[in-house]
């Protein structure tokens, strides 16, 4: 017989991980529990033992750290006999159904899985309130930055005001491009694919359902209410334009796609509102500065004040490590007792429409150029109760098709959302205002 | 009888709460308390029951949150009498007897005392052990920053490697007036106690001996370990002139008062370091553009990356968010059961000496001016292994009492700190180096 010196968890009990999804993030997961096995035995209390991992093609090759002879086809019976189980595998179906199937017989379930939540947290949690189970997703918005837990932990005695977040690194690593080369939305977007920072279909991505529903995630959790994906009012960036980033450079700002949350007291009645919209921020602004891909979420509350999170929010690793921050919790209650948060809706506040919501906006309007039209532009916007903050005009290179052009580049003072869309709707029909080329809001100042 | 409307909370069970200290910090726990009641019942399931605020003088006004009826000079009848105690009084004792004695009569405890943490942990995780309650202290590191739950929950399934923090907003200010206005150390203390940014006895801030405590924290957090205020190497910046802050400029480098705690794995045995000096960053550095007195704290994990945290380090309400947040962890375990994170010392790590450390360091010498003195100190660092990086040399106004002198700034590549010491004394015993001005230590590179 061989002797081995027992390791120290050797003596520990162990808890049964189950992990379903084997892509970037899971294989990552794998990896830490693997290498990281002991350590983590220490801090928990109990051995993790990975009974299995769910993939939807058993004979694929894994890396080196999946072992081949943990993967299965048939996750419904691997979550069943699981005390944790880690869902990395996305999409709403069957990620909902084997979460929903794992708690109910007993397992606690951690998941990284956005869109889920945005689109059925309820159901989510009332089958852990029921079956007595942790349900923990750190890693669903911002990738390795710790903001769920300081959120719904740290910031639970105290009022959050606004969260101002940068929560989609492709955006992030495309507006950035376009800032630092001068190129189009369309280079730019090429680029990012080609390097990998963009996916083959960007959709989810540049047209901000991603940054929405990570959205929906802060504003249920800063605000203790029930805000969905639907709730959220959503802009990509497919129109911003090298001109806009011209012209927000000019005025020291940067573009920025950003998920707004905020709470609403203006009145007799709080609501809250949120939002996903690409946005010019001061170049002085903490955002302002978020490079590349990297993610970043500025809180502002009544008594913290403000405060900054910054780091990846994407990739495997760093996705893993927020990951197996809400395993070691979920584990530690299996070994001692007690659950983590639960849903917090009592505050049970309505969501505003965006045209209820004031902004700076910043519009880019080409027009006749003739006498008289900057008072009419200016005419438009006053009978609409927006009030100009500044103006920059500049002509345009004439040619045969298009005679005597301006550019008139204007930025307001906050107004009315409808009253601008109302003044935009005047613009349209009128012959002065040959184009509405952008229209994007000012935030952070 | 008047009738009133029943607040939904009034059907909750109590939890009686006494705060220690009623001071900047103590003044905003109890205004959130009191203001923020039925919002904190909510998020808790429990009302909070003020029943005493413990303080020297109860005579005192306190301003307009707190009600003089509930002050007492008698803490210890107090304490024995709370379910959860909040200690915001500072100093080592009567806090550390009054904590355990809260913790021996069943209560939890939250406290922002940093000194008592760095300088006895143990007994107070030993007591939280003992009695089955809880102990927290968000707010003793970086104040409103949530730092301490990120880098022990968050982070507890990652491997942190080193952690770079400005974690002392006075020290921070005061560097920070240095850089934008030239002046030397004595005219920004000066005025930073002005502004009220230093106390009258700056002692415990610009020695660095807060910076200190709180890196003994963050090292024992995140490496699972015993650090102790007396294992962290600690410098002020007492010594830091205007000369230095310029050089660093003219090198692209700010001058920030670092708290350090890093993972060293060279060879067979795996060690810890904590130490605080002011040291050069590269201005590109995320720490490098944090201003006033603001903190941040820079984390590097295995798999989350580079992460930075960033807010208000000190003042009356951001301390009292993170107590807050604290409080209501503490209060949902005496609600739903469970406890919170334990003392996780497992690694039990030995701490690394200065000595044995490598940094790269910027070393401002006062020379001869004479052929050959180059050559003589290059030779010197040479000989002890220390290799240069960039020279800067500049002739010093010849007076009478000082002919022939130069001013020669030296950045090394990383050396040994003992073989930088040895080259120090070198210097100091031969005539042609004047005097040694600056010695600081190169990071973030």
């Amino acid at each position: 017989m061989v002797s081995t010196t027992p390791s120290p968890s050797d003596q520990l009990p162990a808890l049964r991980v189950a992990v379903l999804g084997a892509g970037t993030v899971g294989t990552e997961v794998i990896r830490l529990i693997t290498q990281q096995g002991e350590d983590l035995a220490q801090r928990i209390g109990a051995r993790l033992e990975l009974i299995g991992v769910a993939v939807r093609d058993a004979e694929r090759d894994r890396g080196p750290h999946v072992d081949a002879a943990l993967l299965t086809t048939e996750p419904s019976a691997l979550v069943r006999e699981a005390d944790l189980v880690i869902e990395v595998m996305g999409g709403i179906e069957p990620a909902r159904g084997l979460l929903l199937e794992a708690m109910a017989h007993g397992a606690s379930v951690v998941t990284a899985n956005k869109a889920l939540l945005a689109q059925d947290a309820a159901s989510l949690y009332e089958a852990a309130d029921e079956h007595g189970v942790d349900i923990y997703f750190e890693a669903a918005v911002a990738g390795a930055i710790p903001i769920v837990r300081p959120v719904r932990e740290s910031l639970a005695g105290d009022r959050v005001q606004r969260v101002l977040g940068i929560v989609n690194g492709t955006t992030n690593y495309i507006l950035d491009a376009m800032a630092s080369t001068g190129a189009g939305f369309d280079d730019a977007l090429a680029s990012a694919q080609e390097l990998g920072y963009a996916e083959a279909d960007p959709t989810a991505d540049v047209e901000g359902h991603d940054a929405a529903a990570k959205a929906s995630i802060l504003a249920s959790l800063a605000f203790h209410t029930r805000v969905g994906i639907g709730d959220v009012h959503c802009e990509g960036i497919t129109a911003v334009s090298a001109q806009d980033i011209a012209a927000a450079a000019r005025m020291g700002r940067t573009i920025k796609l950003l998920s707004i949350v905020e709470r609403i007291e203006d009145g007799t009645e709080e609501r809250v509102s949120a939002r996903v919209y690409p946005a010019l921020i001061p170049d002085s602004h903490p955002l302002a500065s978020v490079a590349e891909a990297y993610n970043a979420v500025f809180v502002e509350a009544e008594a913290a004040g403000s405060l900054m999170f910054y780091g990846q929010g994407a990739g495997g690793a760093p996705t893993a490590s927020a990951v197996m921050g809400d395993v070691v919790s979920a584990a530690r209650h299996r070994v001692s007792g007690g659950v983590g948060p639960r849903e917090s809706n009592y505050a049970d506040l309505p969501v505003a429409s965006i045209d209820e919501l004031r902004s700076a906006f910043y519009v880019s309007l080409t027009v006749q150029d003739r006498p008289g039209v900057l008072a009419e532009i200016a005419g438009t916007l006053s009978r609409h109760g927006i009030s100009i903050s500044t103006i920059h005009q500049e002509l345009l290179a004439a040619d045969e098709d298009a005679p005597g052009r301006a550019h008139i580049g204007i930025t307001s003072h906050r107004a009315l959302e409808s009253a601008m869309t109302a003044a935009l709707d005047d613009f349209s029909s009128t012959s002065t205002v040959l184009s509405i080329d952008s229209v994007l809001r000012i935030e952070g100042e």
